[in-house]
């Protein structure tokens, strides 16, 4: 059927979908959710159809994703058909079934989510699916295989290929900070890519940039690593693994992540990577809550990972508080560099040189812990930092003090004196974002004082750092309704965990970030 | 903060979506899928973000629905916040991880959904979980409470108010044109509601539309009943459970239908029925393919209408094969008229007899069959039909003969003598379709041929009519590639059933018509 071709001048956020009236769609037999193929001299396209009541007779509504495809300025006569159901939807309706996928089924499925010839409806069914049933591992291994092959991949020249990836959730997490020029400056290679803050006050590629641009096409990365072993940039445009961002606008809303493993196991892939260090903190200020669970996540990495040909090891590290003191990026950057030049939280510097110990033992150096403390004391990290700051273009110079943090700021204190019995890293988080983190890179929170540490009535528990002071009060008012850090003083004051009911919005914080 | 609205001109098909670019979206702290409250003058409205990257900066995207609930015209200065979760999003958080959902958590979601807070991706995800995790009673009796009561209900009166429903998937069932006017005749109402085919050949409201206008309003519908004690109308935009629209739109793509119990019931309680009777066709031609399958659904059909103060009986009924010979809307409509008259086929005559039977002994009639055949054998369900079709606006002195169908028309012959052993009511239903069927309502197919009825060699198997002859070639070859009417001659040439593997499309056809 020929249609006159309509311009609508908006995108779809990347989607394909067309518009059709309801008279003229039913002439089509199309209903809602059908797909269509839209042909245009020699180019063609199949898109979603929506359905409008009000669109006119006889034309067809086309997002700037469809006209830009097919070349088309408006008024042209299109040929409209409807097009068959995709192939891969009927795995996704067999995984709705609890029906087992192969391979070639997972690749078709992956395919068809980039090329956006499925719905986000279709897409939401298959994750939800994915989630309930759970994953066998030759299903992990499919999608993961799936999803790097359905993307670019990086090759930067003879293995090992170093890498390491924390699982997320915990705040103040800024270790790869420090891994990253630890393991270059022994002379290894490790290109990391990071992500940003979905939900979380910072991602590692929010506070790199308050250093220096993280936004780095591959060939810019590929200049980096060559000059310098490393890099830390962000992952994010470099279309690796690319289907991995279309299900996470999809699980996002929904609250789920049954995609964790293949899609860290994808990007690590897609770059390269030969020997990695999986970080998995774990305790009740992180998403992993026990140890059983952790250990479970982390024989699944180590078996994803031989499918893949990759060498994996996973640290459980200790998760729960937040770790180091600050909390948003420019203060996490600061105390990331702080802890490189010297000072900082014991804790960072700890699991800094843990998890470089691991990676350099996994490629046969021996003493892994101490070569990792040797980088660090003799000032070899931090110059190492200070290259991949030049290389990606920032200030090689730059001291802690001169990192922007939030001009507004307010201490909390404690009503009574003791020991800190336990910080919810959930509150936290929400009292970060409230002052603007991570949008607001200068907002966040510092933790003066940590798990068993004694504070006296009146002594400081905390700073809240943001850049307007309307977020700073309203970052306040939700710390002093939250009440992020407990003190011990009798037991007996504790007892209470929490009360039931409650009011609503008790539902546990959704951690999304990989 | 402050956006310049900017009107988009065409509608969401309903749903409440803006557009923001993702520099003013990263400001407001707002991703893809979040809700903003936009708000003008004493007017707001909660709308999901759609995020773009080529949306100019500071500005908001408004489609139809929301610039019309706002009364903007453009170019207005409108307050835009990040808006939370609804609660309703947090209980199909709960469905997922497969936990029990309350009446109340159940009436939250519906009434998002009808209020359009809930994204088709979080329905999907929604039934996704109730089609894995199945429902429970108590959440089948709440979904359907949920779903009457954000709907429209009708009140005829005094009870009792009987209704028959099939829950569908055979072809040719059009029963409910003879049971409507048999019951009616012997005074008692009987306001059936009647749903338009989606998947298959031919819906109720389908067929009757080519006797007299089908889409009447709630005021007419009460009018017709008055007059003639009953009605047979499109029950599609009376607003009854209007949830169920919205849950098909997402089941539809997907093949599923997890809400059959709660879509049938919830719009026999909105139209006020009293005592119902169910028809589910079993068998290998119909949705429900097995006894056993067919007796656990009849069970709770029971139970939920005890639940919902309504009496309810189910027939299980031979779904073998299309009911009579007609498929498709107007061949169907001259065969149930033909059958009122005095002829037509017997087991459609058998089963309307059977199902009016079973509603007279329902109300405490005695005798029900005998009276159900009186009522056909008198005329007076002939005449009562007439009597619905004139107050429905039709003409009451239709003939048979008077109902145009299809102009061009094949004969389908046999290529061997034998019996018919059995018939594709998939295959019939696909041919029916490409014949042009709902859509061209003279199309379809007439069955020359039922099971076990021999056939000689060139003897006539079926017949196709399309109002087209481009749809009648498609229809035709469509027809001798699927070879949907089996002859026996020797019992080993009928051995193999299907061979795997074959051609991709193999999917079993998805029914949804309710």
């Amino acid at each position: 059927m020929r249609l006159v071709a309509e311009l609508l001048k908006i995108t779809a956020g990347g989607r394909h979908i067309v518009i059709l009236d309801d008279e003229t769609a039913g002439v089509l037999g199309v209903h809602s959710s059908d797909r269509v193929r839209v042909a245009f001299e020699e180019k063609e396209v199949i898109a979603l159809a929506n359905i409008a009541t009000n669109f006119p007779k006889n034309r067809i509504g086309l997002y700037a994703e469809i006209s830009g495809m097919l070349q088309i300025k408006g008024g042209e006569l299109v040929d409209v058909q409807l097009a068959k159901m995709p192939e891969s939807l009927s795995y996704v309706r067999g995984k709705i079934r609890g029906e087992r996928l192969r391979q070639q089924d997972m690749i078709t499925i992956v395919r068809d989510v980039v090329e956006r010839h499925l719905s986000e409806v279709e897409i939401a069914a298959f994750l939800t699916a994915l989630k309930i049933y759970g994953l066998t591992m030759g299903e992990t291994e499919a999608l993961s295989r799936a999803m790097y092959e359905t993307g670019k991949t990086l090759d930067f020249g003879e293995a090992p290929i170093l890498d390491k990836h924390s699982i997320g959730g915990l705040p103040g997490d800024k270790t790869s900070m420090l891994v990253v020029p630890i393991v270059a400056a022994a002379g290894l290679t490790i290109p990391k890519t990071s992500s940003r803050a979905v939900t979380s006050p910072a991602g590692t590629a929010d506070r790199v940039e308050t250093l220096c641009p993280v936004n780095l096409s591959i060939g810019e990365i590929r200049e980096v690593v060559k000059k310098t072993n490393g890099c830390l940039v962000w992952g994010g445009a470099l279309d690796l693994a690319p289907a991995d961002d279309l299900f996470i606008q999809v699980e996002y809303p929904l609250g789920i992540d049954p995609l964790l493993l293949p899609s860290i196991m994808s990007k690590k892939k897609a770059i390269g990577a030969t020997h990695v260090v999986i970080d998995i903190p774990t305790g009740s200020g992180a998403k992993i809550r026990t140890i059983t669970e952790a250990h479970t996540l982390a024989s699944d990495f180590v078996d994803l990972g031989k499918r893949l040909g990759m060498t994996i090891q996973c640290a459980l590290t200790f998760g729960e508080q937040p770790l180091g003191h600050a909390i948003g990026p420019a203060l996490e950057a600061r105390e990331a560099l702080t802890t490189l030049i010297g000072g900082g939280p014991q804790d960072l510097r700890e699991k800094a040189i843990i998890l470089a110990g691991i990676l350099f033992e996994m490629v046969g150096l021996e003493d892994g812990r101490q070569r990792a403390e040797n980088m660090l004391q003799s000032g070899k990290a931090e110059r190492k930092l200070r290259e991949i700051i030049e290389a990606q273009g920032g200030n090689p110079n730059v001291n802690p003090d001169d990192i922007a943090v939030g001009s507004q700021k307010v201490q909390v204190t404690s009503d009574r004196a003791g020991r800190v019995l336990w910080i919810s890293t959930d509150s936290i988080v929400q009292i970060a974002r409230e002052a603007g983190a991570p949008r607001e890179k200068g907002s966040g929170v510092v933790l003066k004082a940590k798990l068993g540490e004694a504070v006296k009535k009146d002594g400081l528990l905390f700073e809240i750092y943001a850049e307007r002071s309307s977020k700073l009060e309203c970052a306040l008012d939700l710390a002093n309704g939250l009440k992020p850090v407990v003190l011990s003083k009798k037991a007996e004051e504790q007892m209470l965990l929490d009360q039931i009911p409650e009011k609503v919005a008790s539902e546990r914080p959704f951690i999304l970030e990989r």
